[in-house]
C-alpha cells in the first residue's frame, strides 16, 4: 500500500470539510493535542473552545441542525465523558455529529497502563463500547484504515442522521495515512416497484378523499424535505399542520399552513381539521408522547400514509425501499388535486393583548415574541415551558426553529444558540429560555461574547423549575424545584464581557426593551430577563397539559 | 410473600440512612418526581439541588469520598446521560456511590412507547447497559427484588468502593415492597493459612532489611486504613511516604512521614529514601502513570510488598484472600522493628520566600497556602496546576486532601468542595482551582451560596490551561488553551449571593487576602482571586516533569 504524505489528522479534516464543516466544537485536553495541534495549523476549519464538554456537545448539535452535520472533539475518559449527554440527544432527535475523541498512545494501550483518564484498570475500549449504544457507527482509527473507517462513518452519520464516534491515538494522528482505492459509496435508492406501487396505493386513498392533511415533523427537517413537502401541499391543494417535534419543518406563512397538532393541547382548529381528515400524509414523523400530546392526539393508521426516510406505511401495507424524496416528488407529479378552498383558521398568538403597565403573563408576552420575529431569524427554545408556549408562535418566513422536543434535557438551548450563531454568523439568532434550564449551561455565554456573537437572550424568570411544577400533580410546593434566585442581568459582566441588558416585569417594559435590544442587537448580546411574578403562570398549551394529568390522576385514584 | 407498609422508595431511604447517609445529591425531573417526593417527606436525609448532574455527581464523590458511601439522583435519560463523567470518576478513583435512576412508567416501557428523554426507539435499558461498564452493580427495582438488589447494591458498592446503578420506574417507587427473608451478608474473609504464610514471608524480608519504607496511596484512605498503617509504621520504626493519588493517606505531621513520592518530579530525599530502600511495604498502591512521575519512579518488584484491599503480593507471591486491615494488624503485633533513628527530611515549602511587594509566584504561594492550613481543614484540589503543587504542601494534623489524581477531570474540584461542606459541616473546606477548570462547573458557586456553605475558595487566574501549555511539549502558544477572560469577584454576586473578595497579584496582597478571609470565612463564603502575570509559573514538581517531556521528546527526535 502506498503512504501518502497526508497525515491521518488532515485527511480527517478533510473529509470533513468537504462536508461543508468549517467549524469544529470541542475542550481541549492532553490526549488530544495532536488533533487540536493540526486542525490549529489547517486551512479551512476553526476549532471552537467551549467551557465544558456538555456545551460544546449542545452547541455542536446546534450547528448540525443548521449545517447537516457538525463535528465535536473531546478528550479520552473524562472528555468524551462529558459528553453522552448531548450525543444521545443527537441520536434521540436525528442530529449528525462526529465526535472525535483523542485518546492515549497506541502502546500505552496496548500495553493496558493504568493511564490518567482511564477506569485504571487498563481498558481503553471501555468508552468506545458505551458509545455504540448511542451512535451508528464507532470506528477507532489507524493509519491503515482511515480511508476507510472515515468515509463510512461520515456516510453513516448523514443517511442515518445520527452521531458516530471516532477514536484516535495521539500519537497515529500525525503518521501518514496508508493510501486506498477509494471504496465505492453505497446508497440506498428506491425500488421503482415499490415506489410505483405505493404512489398508486395513496393515489386510491386520495381519490376517495375529501379532506385530506400534511403533517410535517423532525424528520422533514432533518432530511431537508422541507421544500418539498411545501410543493406538495401546493399540488395536492392541502392545509398542512407540523407536529411539536418538527414545528418549522413547513413555513409557517406558507398559505397552506394551519398551525402545530398537539392532540388536546394545542389548537382546537388545528385538532379538528386533523382529527377529521379522511387521508392523513404524515412526513418523517416520530410518533412520541410528547408529539401525541401524551396520547390524545388520534391518527387513524388507516387513514395514515406515514412516509418515513426509507420507506413508507400506506394504511398496514409497508413498500421499501421507498425514499422520501423521490415520492413526495411522484405524488407532487401525480396531478392529484383536491378541490375546493383551504379552511380558514386564526393563529393563538396573532393578536397583542394585555394593558402597558399590566404584569406580563404568557397570554401577553407570547404575541410581542411574534411580533418581534423577522423572517430568516433562528430561533432557539429551551424545553419546558418555553417550548410549549413558543410552539404556538407563528414564526416568520424563512425562520429556523431549534428545539429539543424528544430528548427534551435542560441546558441544551443556551450552548445550542451558541451553535447557531456559528453556523449562520450573518443571521439574527434568538434564544428563549428559562433560569432554572440556562443554570445547567450557563457558562457558555461566556463562549459567546468571547466569539463576538450578539445573539438576544430571552430569560424566563419565573423563580425555579415551573414546568416542573406543572408535571407533577401529586404534590404541590416541591422544595426541591427551587433554584436560587440569580442576577441575571451581571452574569455578561461577571464573564468579562458586555451587553446589552435589560428587566421586563410589565407589557410596556417588554416592548421597550425589545426596541431598545433590537438597537443594540446590531453591535452587542443582548440578555432581556423576563420577570414574572405568578411562578405558575403559564402558556395555554401547557395549563391544558395540567388539567390532563390532573384528570388521569383523579381517574387513577 | 407478605406485603409492607413499606414502599420501595422509604426502603430505599431507610438503606441508605443506615449507612450514614444524611444528603443525597441530584436534580429533579419528571421521571424521579415520586422519589423526591418521597424524599421530602422522608426523615433524616436531605435532598441536596445541585445547578446541573455533572456538579451534583461531583458533590455526591467529594461527599463519599469523606463520609464512605453517597448517593445521587438523576432522572432518566438526559439526567443519567449527564452524570457519566461523575460515575466513571467514581469508578477510577474507588468512590462508593449509590446513583439512582428514576425511569419512565414501568407500563409505558412494556409498550416500548416513544417517550421524551429516550433515544426514540422504544429500548429503556440502553442506559444502564451503559452503566454496566461504569458501575459494580447495576439493577431495576421492583418491589419484589427491592429487599435483595438494594442491599446486594450497597453491599457491593461498599465492598469494591465502586459506583453501583439503581433504576426504578416512576410508578413502581410508591408501591410496598414485597417482604422476604433478609439474605445473610456475604462477607469476604482473610484465610488464616493465606494470612500466616503471607506474614512469615514478609517477616522473612525485614529480617534481611536496613532499610525498610512503607507506602501508602489511594485504597489506604478508600479502605479506612489510615489509622493502621500509622501504627505499623511506629512499631516497625520506619519512615513512610505517600503516593500522589493517596496525597493524606498518612498523616503528614506523623514523626515517620517524610513526604509524597513522585519519581523524579518530588522530592529528592524521599525519591533517595524510597528507591535505596531495601524492603517496601505498599498499602492500597495503584500504579498508574501519574504515580510513578510518567514511569521514572522505580520500585523493584522482589523488594515489594503489595498489600492491596483482598490479597498481598510479596515479591513473586500472591497470597489471598487476605484482607489488608487483617494483614496490618498482623504485620504490627509481630514485633518486627527496625533499629536507628529515622531519616532527617525537609518539605519543599516550610520557608516562606518571595519579599512583600514582588509578584506571587509558585515559589511564593505554596509556602503561604502551608502556612494558613489549620488542623482538620478539608483541603480540595483541582486537577492540572494545583494538583501538582499542592501535593508538595505539607498538610496540618488530621486534614483530609480531596483530589482527583486518576480521573483527571478538570472542573471536578469546585462542586466536590460543596459536597465536602455538606459532607462535614463542621470542618472548614478550601478550595484551591484554576481558572479553566473552574469555567467547567462554576454554577455550583450558586449551590454553595444557596446552602450557607463558607469555603474559601482560592481561583488561580493565569489565564488559560497552564497544565496542557505545560504538557505539550510539541507546540506553543496554543490558541485552544486560551480562555476567556472572567472577572471571578463578581460570580457571586451574579449567583445572587455575597461574598468575601479578594484579588491578589503580590506576596503582601495574598498575606492581606489570606488574613481577611480567615477573619470573614466564619460568616460568609470568601473568593481569593490569585492573579500571576506569567502564566507559564508552575510549582517545581511541573517544571520537573515539563522538562522530562521535552527530554523524551528530543529523544524520539
Amino acid at each position: 500500500m502506498p503512504v501518502s504524505s497526508l497525515t491521518l489528522g488532515q485527511y480527517l479534516f478533510d473529509c470533513l470539510k468537504a462536508e461543508g464543516i468549517t467549524d469544529i466544537f470541542g475542550i481541549p485536553g492532553d490526549y488530544n493535542f495532536s488533533l487540536l495541534d493540526t486542525l490549529e495549523r489547517y486551512e479551512g476549519i476553526r476549532f471552537i473552545n467551549g467551557r465544558n464538554e456538555l456545551g460544546a456537545g449542545y452547541a455542536a448539535d446546534g450547528y448540525g441542525r443548521l449545517r447537516g452535520l457538525s463535528a465535536l472533539i473531546t478528550t479520552f475518559g473524562v472528555g468524551e465523558m462529558s459528553a453522552c449527554n448531548t450525543v444521545a440527544g443527537a441520536s434521540s432527535e436525528y442530529v449528525p455529529l462526529v465526535h472525535i475523541v483523542g485518546a492515549p498512545k497506541s502502546t500505552d494501550q496496548q500495553a493496558h497502563k493504568l493511564m490518567h483518564h482511564t477506569l485504571l484498570n487498563g481498558d481503553f475500549d471501555v468508552f468506545r463500547q458505551m458509545y455504540t449504544h448511542l451512535c451508528a457507527y464507532t470506528a477507532i482509527l489507524t493509519p491503515e484504515n482511515a480511508e476507510q473507517e472515515i468515509p463510512e462513518a461520515i456516510r453513516i452519520a448523514k443517511q442515518k442522521r445520527k452521531p458516530v464516534y471516532l477514536m484516535v491515538a495521539i500519537d497515529l494522528v500525525t503518521k501518514p495515512i496508508v493510501r486506498r482505492v477509494a471504496p465505492e459509496e453505497k446508497k440506498t435508492v428506491s425500488s421503482q416497484p415499490a415506489l410505483d406501487a405505493a404512489v398508486q396505493h395513496i393515489g386510491g386513498l386520495l381519490n376517495g378523499a375529501n379532506h385530506a392533511v400534511l403533517l410535517t415533523d423532525m424528520l422533514t427537517l432533518r432530511y431537508g424535505l422541507r421544500d418539498a413537502v411545501q410543493q406538495l401541499a401546493l399540488r395536492l391543494n392541502v392545509p398542512a399542520a407540523s407536529l411539536l417535534l418538527g414545528k418549522s419543518s413547513f413555513d409557517e406563512r406558507h398559505p397552506n399552513y394551519i398551525g402545530v397538532y398537539g392532540g388536546a393541547f394545542g389548537s382546537e382548529q388545528v385538532k379538528h381539521i386533523v382529527e377529521s381528515a379522511d387521508c392523513v400524509i404524515a412526513v418523517g414523523m416520530v410518533w412520541t408522547d410528547i408529539n401525541s400530546g401524551n396520547e390524545t392526539a388520534k391518527l387513524d393508521r388507516l387513514r395514515l400514509v406515514d412516509i418515513q426516510p426509507e420507506y413508507v406505511r400506506v394504511g398496514e401495507s409497508r413498500y421499501e425501499p421507498v425514499m422520501a424524496a423521490d415520492l413526495i416528488a411522484a405524488l407532487s407529479a401525480a396531478g392529484w388535486k383536491r378541490n375546493g378552498g383551504l379552511p380558514p383558521v386564526s393563529f393563538p398568538y396573532d393578536a397583542i393583548i394585555g394593558e402597558p403597565d399590566q404584569p406580563m403573563r404568557a397570554a401577553s408576552y407570547y404575541p410581542r415574541f411574534q411580533r418581534m420575529l423577522k423572517d430568516k431569524d433562528i430561533v432557539v427554545v429551551e424545553t419546558g415551558t418555553f417550548a410549549y408556549g413558543m410552539s404556538q408562535v407563528r414564526l416568520p418566513a424563512g425562520a429556523d426553529y431549534v428545539v429539543q422536543q424528544g430528548w427534551q434535557s435542560i441546558g441544551y438551548a443556551t450552548p445550542a444558540a451558541f451553535g447557531a450563531c456559528v453556523a449562520k454568523p450573518n443571521r439574527r439568532v434568538l434564544l428563549f429560555t428559562g433560569d432554572g434550564s440556562l443554570q445547567l449551561t450557563v457558562q457558555e455565554i461566556s463562549t459567546m461574547l468571547d466569539n463576538g456573537c450578539r445573539p438576544i437572550l430571552f430569560i424566563l424568570n419565573n423563580n425555579g423549575y415551573t414546568i416542573e411544577k406543572y408535571l407533577n400533580v401529586k404534590t404541590a410546593n416541591q422544595r426541591y424545584n427551587q433554584i436560587p434566585a440569580w442576577r441575571y442581568t451581571q452574569l455578561a459582566e461577571a464573564f468579562g464581557g458586555t451587553a446589552f441588558t435589560a428587566q421586563a416585569r410589565t407589557n410596556r417594559e417588554l416592548d421597550e426593551a425589545i426596541a431598545a435590544a433590537e438597537q443594540a442587537q446590531t453591535s452587542r448580546l443582548c440578555i432581556i430577563e423576563l420577570i414574572v411574578t405568578d411562578p405558575l403562570d403559564a402558556p395555554d398549551y401547557l395549563i391544558r397539559l395540567r388539567k390532563h394529568l390532573e384528570e388521569q390522576e383523579r381517574l387513577k385514584g
